[in-house]
């Protein structure tokens, strides 16, 4: 696969207002071999320009009803650890790397991967300088986590466009890590789907699971089990969306220079960012990036491997 | 992929016996199109013969330690349901068809597909006309069907060698469908399992999860749960080697005439049997099968959904 294209024709259906639709399109460009070091997920936008997701695709698609585009990372029932390079220029995907290897989460019986399609809203920032009120954390230097909780599987990479109904407040070695709990809207669900006591009636025993992953999904690693603010309880819509205008606020903040942040701040279509690039600019980062070559087989264990968790209880 | 060798250098470590080491090799090819109702996977011996998988492939690799050839038919985490087409000429593996589909096994949740690599010792046969003593019910004229449950996914159509530590007794419409638990011989845990005591200590939550899998997994297409004779209890290894020899006594009886039985016999190195055909005639069959072509890509919903097996509860 060259590149694939995500038409972002969202429609959003809602009870309360009317139906909105959206044109969007997203292009991605993978560069290097698939499963080594090198690999690469580029994006370009619909006028062929290339583009950060990180910086360039709206976080907000809708304002009311609230529609979000999400960036998958990490497929459904998929373990390599894809995330946006937030220190690259034009933050590409990539595998995240722990001691010069390819990272690939453990599977935790009885659980294949990642049980959601995860990805993060563009445009967000959990600023490691600021200390949340609830948590008591600082914020983990990432845009903000969502489960995908649809019936389909996204490609890595897509761009979808979802609701949320909810957040986890993760605590992960003393970094707050919110994790929200979203669904595409474009999900034959989506509409019986509104809130926590929703996905519970839908989806029954899917909350408990995913709070049992973020816990335990490290301790085949020699990690400590994660824990979370509000006692493991899910907060609401309304406290996710709060959530989430917070870490877009401080996003903001990055881009006018009030916020200092660490991140590749490259790119094309921000208007009011110090770090604009012309086109050019972007395309000479994409030519520095290998061509994409054929996939290396994935010879890591851990890749296909299962734990079996209870025998880690004692750590739990 | 046009072929893959299974190179079967079998080498069976137990505490009891000294190392014994076979050298088996099969071929699979494919045929037609994956994905669609045309694709097969054939097999070839090291000579280069067209064969039957269900036929010519021996069930027992070694006596003492007791192996036995396994042929995947469905891998860890995928949900196709492929089998050994048992009426059909050299006995390909092909996806099961339902109503003219393709068919998919429901992903019970928290289940992603088979939670083993999934398949079958060949030269079994489960009698439809034995009344099994034990479940009071038939056999269900296929194969004996093993759950592998090592580390590593096994490739579709790829034949390796368990040793065997229980037997489950499902009752399913009405016919006895053995479910016999086993072991790569080359998993790093293999010396370690040796009874089903042994995989509850090894891999917790596992038996229990096997058991409910093949309780629930025809829910979602309208079935009822199946049961299982001995309360649902595991049967011991001792048990599971008896049934496993019993379904081959049954095989050999088809092969001499003595039983009747409606599969394809047609093979090529079973000097006993009515049906042996030759090289040439193998051959001949093969050729009839379509190329090997580009994968179809899969749109059945039912691939990628998950279903929650406790809105189904009521049923249960």
């Amino acid at each position: 696969m060259l590149s694939f294209v995500h038409r972002g024709f969202c429609r959003v259906i809602s009870n309360n207002s009317p139906n909105i639709s959206r044109i969007m399109s997203y292009v991605a460009e993978e560069r290097g071999r698939p499963n080594t070091l090198d690999y690469r997920i580029y994006y370009k936008n619909s006028e062929g320009q290339y583009i950060s997701p990180l910086h360039d695709i709206p976080w907000l698609v809708s304002e009311s009803p609230r529609v979000y585009n999400m960036v998958c990372e990490v497929p459904r029932w998929t373990n390599s650890k894809m995330e946006i390079a937030t220190k690259e220029s034009l933050n590409p995907i990539k595998q995240d790397v722990k001691k010069g290897k390819l990272r690939y989460v453990a599977n935790c019986f009885p659980h294949r991967g990642y049980i959601w399609n995860y990805g993060a809203i563009p445009q967000t920032w959990e600023n490691p300088g600021h200390k949340d009120k609830n948590t008591g954390q600082c914020g983990d230097n990432d845009p903000i986590d969502v489960c995908e909780i649809g019936s389909k599987i996204c490609k890595r990479g897509e761009v979808i466009q979802v609701k949320v109904v909810g957040v986890l407040a993760m605590i992960d070695e003393g970094e707050t890590d919110w994790k929200v709990i979203g669904i595409n809207v474009n999900d034959e669900d989506a509409p019986k789907i509104n809130s926590i006591g929703d996905v519970e009636k839908m989806k029954p025993g899917y909350l408990d699971a995913t709070r049992e992953w973020f816990k335990i999904y490290k301790i085949p690693d020699g990690k400590p089990a994660n824990c979370f603010a509000f006692n493991g309880d899910y907060k609401d819509r309304e406290f996710a969306e709060e959530t989430i205008a917070e870490t877009h606020r401080f996003w903001v903040e990055s881009h006018s220079g009030t916020l200092k942040c660490d991140f590749a701040m490259e790119n094309i279509c921000c208007s009011d960012s110090k770090f604009k690039i012309d086109g050019k600019a972007a395309t000479k980062i994409l030519e520095a990036a290998p061509a994409l070559d054929e996939a290396e087989e994935v010879t890591d264990e851990k890749a296909e491997k299962w734990y079996y968790t209870s025998l880690l209880q004692g750590q739990l």
